[in-house]
C-alpha cells in the first residue's frame, strides 16, 4: 500500500529545462525549485513526447504516446475513449483537479455519435481529460473572438481593473506615460512592466487557487494539476520582474554559422520561419530574454510561497510533488525560437521528483539520467496511488525505482514526435499533411530525427557535439548508426499501443477458455475430448425429432 | 453519384481462395459463383489483415489494420470509438444490416464508463459493429454454457425439431442406425450426413433469412453483410452434400518433408499443435475434405438460389454483390489445420465483386492481380454509396478503378497480422503476450513474416517456388530482401492512423487560425501585424483602470 496521499503535479508551460539555478542557469536564482530539488530527484534526460503544448499534455495526461492517442496538435482533440489520469487514480480515492492550463480538446464528434451530454458528469470528465475543473485557463485570449466569462477576467474585474479584455489589456500589455497600450504581443515591448499589478498576475492567482483548493481539501486525498500558464509568451511580466534581468543576463545564443550551411529542408523551413527570424535578431533576444527569465523568477517566488504553505500545514509528508512542463523555447538557439524540433532546448524538460516515503531518503537531492519520457509520470502516479500500472494502455514506465536511488533495467531509447500539418512550414516544403511528421529518436548518446516525406534523417552525436551544431546525416560517415537507430524506430513502430480493451491478465484468463466452452473442433475420437466435457460428449444419446 | 442503390456484401466463413471452380479447383463445381465472377472481377491476390475470424472480420467492417482498432484477437473487444460501415453508410441512406455473423465483441467496459445504454439504439449500434441485427447468430453453440434463444435454435424448433442443443444435436450432428449421436465435433463423423433437412441447415436458413429481408426492403436501399456460418467446422453437411465428393476428390496435400526440418520456432509450434497434428493423418483429410467441400458446395447453390431471386426481380441493375472470406483453411497443406499462419491457404481469401454500372462493363469477368487488402472493401463501399472516403480514418483503397478496368497507382506490398497471444502456442514458446504477434509483408512476390520476440524472420519466394515450402530466412542469402520488406514493415509500422479525429479537410482549414485568432508571437513590431489585424493592434488604446 502507498502512503502517498496527495499527488502535486506541476506544470509550467514553455520552460526550459536548463534555466533553473540547480541546472546550472547561473544568471536566475531559483531556491524554490532548487530547494525541492534538493529534497527530490532531478532528472536530467527528461523527454516530452511531443514538442507543442497540446500533443505533450495528452501524452502526459494518457501515458502514452501521440501517435497512439492521436492527438497529435493543439486543438486535434483527444479520442473520447483513450483513458486519462483521472481514470486511474479517482477509483484509488484520488479527487484529480486541475487549476490553470490543459490544452485540452474535447471529441465532440463522438460524444454526439455516443450520445455523451457534454454537461453530464462524464461528458465534463471526458471534456476535462479526467480532471476537475477547480479552474481552467489555458491563457493566450487575443481580442479577435474574445467573448467575457473567462475565470481571470472575472478575477481581475472583481480586483476593479477595467477593460475590455483584461487578460491582454491589462495582464499582457504596458502602458507608456501617456497610457497608450504596449501590446505584449510585440516583442519590442517585452521589457515594460505589465499593467497588471504581480499579486493579480496570472501566475500568482493560480497560485492563491492552489493553495485554497489545498485548504478547501482538508483530508481528502487528490492529485492537483497545477498548470502554470507562464513562462510562455506573451513575454511581458509584472514590475518588479520586469527589470530584474538585462541584456547582459542573456546567455550567448547556442548557434552555429555551420548549422544554416546545407541544412535539412524541415530544419532550413524553421529558421526561415517568421519566429525564427524574429529570435535571430540579438535584439529581440536581448529584450525578451529578460522578460523570459522574469516570468521564471516569478514562478519560483510563487511556487515557493505554495511550497511553504504545504510545509507549514504539514502536508510534505503526504504529498507527492512533481515539477516539469511541457515543453521548452530555443530563444534563438539553433536560429530557433519557439519549440517544435528536437534539439535540447526544446524537447528536453525539467522534471523534478519530491516523493515523501522514508524509501525515497537515500536518494534526495542525487540527479537522475536516465531517459525518461514524459509518458512515464502516468504510470508513476498510478503507482503512487496504489494501483497496478495497466501496461496494456499506459506506455510509460514508473519511475518509483528511480526515486528509491535504485538502477532498474530501463528503456534503451527515448522517442518523440512533430505532427506540423498545419503549419506554413508544411506548406512551404509541399508536403501532404500525412508526410508532416517528424520522428525523434534518442539513445542518450545518438539523437536520429527521421521525417516522413522522404527527406534524409538528421543526426547528433550528444558526446562529440553536445551542442548539437554538426548534422551528421548529411554525410555517409555515420551509416551505422543512422541503420542502428532505424531499427529502435521501427520496433517501436510496432509496439504494441492500440490493444487496450484486454489486459495481460484478461488474456492469461481466456487460454483455454473456448476448449471450456466445448469448442473443440477435430477431435478424431472420444478419447481426445477433455475430462470436463467427457459426461456431455462420450456415449450414446437418443434422439427424437420430427425433422425431415 | 452513384447509382448503386444496395450493397450485398456476401462472406463466407473458411472458405479458401482456390476451392472454387473459377480459382482452378477442378473437383467442385461453384456454377452461381462463377457465374458472379464472369459477371464481376476476380482478385487474385487478396489478403485478409489478420488470419483469425473476429480481427479479420473487424478489419473488414472498420477499413483498418488490426493493429490500428486494437480487436487482434477473437473476443477482443472493438474499442468503442473505432468506425464501422455503419457510421459511413447510414449517412448516405443505406441501411445496413447483418444476416449471420460478425464475431463483434463489443466493448462494455467503455460503454459502462461513457454511459451508454446498451440496450439504446447507439447501444445496439456499437455492440453489432454498425450493423443492424436483423439475424445475428455467430455460429458454434456447444453444449457448455447453451443457453436457450438464439435465432437458429428458435426457427428448428418451430420446424418440428426436438432436443436440448438443435444446432449441436441436429444441424451438426448425425445418428447412427440405433439414433445414437454422433457428433460433428469429432472428425469422424465428418462423412455422416447432418441429422437436420438441407432447407433447415445453417446455410439455407441465413439464404432464406436474405431474401426475406431483400423482399421486405422493397425499395428502399440498402447495405446487408450476408454473412453465412459455412464452411467454417464442425465439417458435417446434411444429405444429400454428405457424400457428394469422396477421398477421390481430396487434393494431394501441398507440403514438403523439408518444411519440418529447423523450421521457424513459431511455425513448428503450430505444426506440433492438436490441430495440425490431427490434419497431418491423411485418414483424416480424406474425411474431412469431402464434408468440407460438401458445405462449399451447398453454399454455392443457395447462393445461386439468391442471386437467381435478385435476377428475377431485376435487383441485379442496382446491387453491388461481393463475395468473400473471412480468411482460409490449411486443411492439412504445410502439415497445418485451420488458419492462423500466412501461407496462401491461410491468408488469402476469394474475393469477387460485381458492379452493375456501365462503366464496370470493360472489366466483367477479368481477374485482377493487384495487392488487395481486406481493408479495401469498406473504402469501396463508402465511394460505392457515393461518398468520400475518410483517409485519416479508413486505411483501406477503394478498388472502384480496378472494377472500371483501370490500372491505378497501387501499394507496393500487402501486410497481414496475427496475434496469437491467448493460444497454448504462446504458452509453448515461451512468449508474452505481447511478444506473440506475426507480421506479414508481400510485395507480390517476397513474402517475409516477422515474429516479434527476438524470432528470426521467414521469407518466401513465390515466384521460385510458388508452394511456399523454402524458408529462405533459415539462411543468409537473401538478406537484401529480408532488408527491403523490414523496410516497408518499417514504413508501415510509422503510418499514420491514430490522428482520426481531424480529416485532412479540417487541417487545411485550421492552417493561419490561430493567427486569424490573433494569436500572434514574436511580432517585433506593428508592422508585422497581418493586415486584418491592424486596425486592432494599431496605434494608441488609451486605458483606464483601477488596478495596482
Amino acid at each position: 500500500m502507498s502512503d502517498i496521499r496527495n499527488i502535486l503535479f506541476i506544470m509550467t508551460d514553455q520552460l526550459r529545462w536548463d534555466y533553473l539555478n540547480c541546472a546550472g542557469m547561473g544568471n536566475i536564482r531559483t531556491p524554490a525549485i532548487d530547494a525541492l530539488a534538493r529534497r527530490g530527484v532531478r532528472f536530467t534526460q527528461a523527454h516530452v513526447q511531443a514538442t507543442v503544448c497540446g500533443p505533450s499534455r495528452m501524452c502526459f495526461l494518457t501515458g502514452r504516446y501521440a501517435v497512439s492517442h492521436g492527438a497529435t496538435y493543439n486543438n486535434y482533440p483527444l479520442p473520447i475513449d483513450e483513458w486519462t489520469i483521472g481514470d486511474y487514480l479517482v477509483p484509488h480515492g484520488l479527487r484529480t483537479a486541475l487549476i490553470g492550463k490543459t490544452h485540452m480538446a474535447p471529441d465532440l464528434a463522438a460524444m454526439k455519435r455516443l450520445g455523451v451530454d457534454p454537461t453530464s458528469d462524464i461528458g465534463i470528465f471526458i471534456r476535462e481529460c479526467g480532471l476537475e475543473p477547480v479552474v481552467r485557463d489555458d491563457g493566450l485570449h487575443p481580442d479577435p473572438g474574445f467573448t467575457e466569462g473567462g475565470p481571470y477576467q472575472a478575477y481581475l474585474k472583481a480586483k476593479g481593473y477595467e477593460g475590455h479584455n483584461l487578460w491582454h489589456e491589462i495582464a499582457n500589455s504596458a502602458h507608456n506615460e501617456n497610457g497608450d497600450l504596449l501590446s505584449g504581443w510585440y516583442m519590442r515591448h517585452a521589457g515594460q512592466p505589465a499593467v497588471v499589478a504581480e499579486e493579480h498576475s496570472e501566475t500568482a492567482w493560480v497560485t492563491d487557487r492552489a493553495i485554497d483548493f489545498i485548504t478547501d481539501s482538508g483530508e481528502d486525498p487528490w492529485c492537483l494539476h497545477l498548470s502554470y500558464i507562464k513562462p510562455h509568451w506573451p513575454y511581458i511580466v509584472p514590475a518588479p520582474y520586469h527589470d530584474m534581468f538585462g541584456a547582459n543576463h542573456v546567455p550567448v545564443p547556442t548557434r552555429d554559422a555551420s548549422e544554416q550551411i546545407d541544412a535539412h529542408p524541415v530544419y532550413a523551413a524553421y529558421m526561415g520561419g517568421k519566429v525564427a527570424q524574429a529570435f535571430q535578431k540579438e535584439e529581440v533576444r536581448q529584450k525578451v530574454i529578460p522578460a523570459y527569465m522574469g516570468l521564471i523568477k516569478q514562478c519560483d517566488d510563487q511556487l515557493g510561497r505554495l511550497l511553504d504553505y504545504l510545509e507549514e500545514t504539514g502536508r510534505m509528508k503526504g504529498t507527492m510533488i512533481v515539477l516539469t512542463s511541457d515543453h521548452g523555447d530555443y530563444l534563438g538557439d539553433h536560429w530557433l525560437g519557439e519549440k517544435d524540433l528536437f534539439h535540447e532546448p526544446s524537447v528536453k524538460i525539467p522534471l523534478i521528483i519530491y516523493d515523501p516515503r522514508s524509501e525515497a531518503d537515500g536518494a534526495r537531492g542525487s540527479v537522475c539520467d536516465a531517459l525518461v519520457e514524459s509518458i512515464d509520470l502516468a504510470a508513476t502516479f498510478v503507482e503512487a496511488a496504489g494501483g497496478d500500472v495497466p501496461d496494456h494502455i499506459i506506455e510509460g514506465r514508473s519511475l518509483m525505482p528511480w526515486l528509491r536511488g535504485e538502477k532498474p533495467e530501463w528503456r534503451s531509447y527515448a522517442i518523440s514526435e512533430y505532427d506540423f500539418s498545419v503549419t506554413p512550414q508544411c506548406a512551404a516544403l509541399g508536403l501532404s499533411s500525412r508526410d508532416a511528421r517528424l520522428f525523434m529518436v534518442f539513445d542518450g548518446r545518438y539523437k536520429m530525427i527521421h521525417a516522413e516525406g522522404g527527406f534524409r534523417p538528421m543526426l547528433f552525436d550528444l558526446e562529440a557535439d553536445p551542442e548539437e551544431f554538426q548534422d551528421l546525416g548529411k554525410g555517409t560517415s555515420h551509416q551505422a548508426e543512422i541503420d542502428r537507430l532505424y531499427g529502435c524506430l521501427s520496433e517501436w513502430g510496432l509496439r504494441m499501443s492500440q490493444r487496450v480493451t484486454r489486459s495481460e491478465a484478461d488474456i492469461k484468463a481466456m487460454r483455454g477458455a473456448s476448449a471450456r466452452r466445448g469448442i473443440l473442433p477435430f477431435l478424431a475420437d472420444g478419447s481426445e475430448v477433455p475430462l470436463e466435457l467427457t459426461e456431455k460428449y462420450r456415449g450414446p444419446v437418443r434422439q427424437k425429432h420430427a425433422g425431415s
